[in-house]
């Protein structure tokens, strides 16, 4: 098959439909929404960033998804971006929905004295953002309006700029990697419509290369791509067609601080400003799950699998054994269900197969008797018959 | 102590800023950002929530939090509910941001042809919604303008209806039971501003008081205090000061499931209506939380403190053996830190102290040459010298 019919073959709108992993509506264009099986897949997706984040030492902060206008004048959003950004009002004052997280991290920050045993402050936000995009150019869960973004903003001083961004760089690698996704790396540098002094903008783009060189990572620069408060690190996944996703990203900003006048005490009791790290690993999760969708072609690891085993009973004499069977493999942490309809057996395995549950679990007079289910795996095939005991097993493999 | 006084110690505002769970800013009154420990607990709260509904069986759903007008002039929010909701503006098309949840959930209800074999269905969803309050009630996280809803819409057939308001009336009770709160029921029956017809009221008012009766659960009628689209029975938890809150609702719904025009093929193959069941138990998890701090002073149960344990080395010298035992903590599942600042060990514990951590590890000369630790348990006091091994076992009682 050429390139072009298997991605459409991978197409993750035509597979969000038949997995029923979520679905778009007229009701709200580009704003996406997750059908059971979806947010389950979502739902691995952020356990797995709150874990490995909590563990690489962020802490998880919550900031609102509208604030007043006059904030984003003084951000620089509403300069830089208000024509991508939507509004509402609350007691007669413009509020802007985020477009961003990044203001509500600098107030948390801003809410204390901050000492130079403080840093480095690593806050981690799964923030609802929402940004304007022709309707024209929606696409499922790639391009959408609403969106959750797994964002962080570190708040580090100079002399560990270098290293935060390096433990970044090994966080995108260790995730990347549970995918299988290899991935290539972009340098962006100042662009036209640019906030600050070009001599920062130097020295920001001259640490992030130090980091890449030190590293040894291959990258390549891309001129005038940067943010417009910083220069920044890009991640381009390449999925199992060798196609390239803009994913992660590292930018470093010494605009934010200056505009929020964020601060904190250093060892000689003075005043010093941080420097501000925005970075993303999934990017949004919403595009994330697009790409996991195309790139595993719906066929999820076991561990992401939605329902990781289906149990069929044969005919209504085999219902009672087959919720047994269910109950037990729910109890021991899996994702399982029956098929309970009164439909062929044929059929039923069709419509697995369709849904590309890893396991389908068959029962009949036999696998009653014996206690067993007759094993289906993807893609090998025919496994035979197992006691739940050895499907447990063949679960952990 | 007078209850008074007692409530103003428990003050959830004070003990919020105290142990930094939470804050509110100027930039948007009522919508609270939350700090990293209160995310622990935020975090905590919902982990506990999506385990025990998928042991339901439940289905997790998220839907956008906004939509277009003209779905909620369908639903009769507009008409009975629009001065509490914001708006916003998409491609020149009026858009409302979400005050409740459900028509999302009729939308993806409404998206497939559904079976009466496919029903009870059960849509669980952490709803993040806004509601206008005036400015001068907002009240911390108790009367805010944004908050979560730990949401869910089941659809069901007319004769699921008392038995799934049975297993709600059980899923409450267990939720709160684990929170020691006992709680008054109240039966909110049909409103001036109603929406249908009085004999379907009649009809669903006898719905919920049957299962009450049934259940022997005791409960006050609280005339015309309903919903406009249907009778509710409403949950008032009761805290440690004896102090009432409204917290869980489980509301008949027999209007939206006709606006939306919902149905399901019967057994003979016909077109039925489902009823549709919106019930919170939390209520909404910010809400709850401020409830939590007040119920317990701050003073967390062990497995809900932010921080469960905070180690104190004496000297500088003590650092680096603080440090491996937090690491070996943690490993374990622990949340644990360190506090490495250069302050006198006296006020360490204070501090500690006003921060409520139910353990302070204190590590000194003794403690690093015995690899062993000093125990301070809130609240009671000293409980001499531990190993790590008894450390852990401590914990787990």
């Amino acid at each position: 098959m050429n390139k072009q019919a298997e991605a459409e073959k991978r197409n993750h709108r035509k597979l969000g439909q038949q997995l029923e992993l979520f679905m778009s509506m007229e009701e709200a264009p580009g704003m996406p929404f997750f059908l059971p099986k979806g947010m389950v897949l979502r739902n691995k997706l952020e356990e797995l960033w709150k874990e490995k984040h909590a563990q690489a030492g962020y802490d998880e902060i919550k900031t609102p998804i509208m604030m007043k206008q006059q904030l984003w004048e003084q951000s620089g959003h509403w300069d830089h971006y208000h024509e991508n950004m939507y509004f509402s009002e609350v007691d007669d004052q413009r509020y802007a929905i985020k477009p961003m997280s990044c203001p509500g991290a600098v107030l948390i920050y801003n809410s204390k004295l901050r000492s130079y045993r403080d840093l480095p402050l690593r806050y981690a936000e799964l923030g609802l953002v929402h940004r304007h995009e022709l309707s024209g150019s929606l696409n499922g869960l790639l391009r959408v309006r609403s969106f959750t973004q797994d964002d962080a903003h570190l708040f580090v001083r100079e002399d560990q700029i270098e290293q935060e961004i390096e433990q970044v760089l090994q966080l995108i690698d260790d995730f990347y990697s549970l995918f299988g996704f290899s991935y290539e790396v972009e340098l962006s540098t100042r662009p036209e419509d640019y906030m600050g002094e070009p001599a920062i903008w130097d020295q920001a783009e001259a640490s992030l290369e130090n980091v890449l060189k030190r590293q040894g990572v291959a990258y390549k620069v891309n001129a005038g791509d940067g943010a417009f408060y910083g220069p920044k690190i890009d991640f381009h996944i390449l999925d199992s067609l060798d196609r390239s996703w803009q994913c992660g990203t590292v930018q470093l900003d010494f605009q934010m601080p200056e505009k929020f006048d964020c601060s904190y005490v250093d060892q000689e009791n003075s005043r010093k400003q941080p420097i501000m790290i925005h970075r993303a690993i999934y990017g949004s999760i919403e595009r994330f799950m697009a790409i996991l969708i195309e790139h595993y072609a719906g066929d999820f690891p076991f561990w992401l699998a939605p329902v990781q085993a289906s149990i069929l009973p044969i005919s209504d004499a085999h219902k009672d054994y087959a919720t047994s069977v269910c109950e037990e493999l729910q109890k021991a942490g899996y994702r399982v269900s029956v098929d309970n309809r009164a439909e062929k057996i044929g059929l039923k395995i069709r419509e697995g197969s369709q849904h590309k549950v890893p396991y389908l679990l068959i029962v009949g007079d036999n696998e009653m008797q014996n206690q067993t289910v007759a094993v289906r795996k993807r893609p090998e095939g025919n496994l035979g018959e197992m006691s739940l005991a050895e499907v447990r097993k063949q679960f952990e493999l």
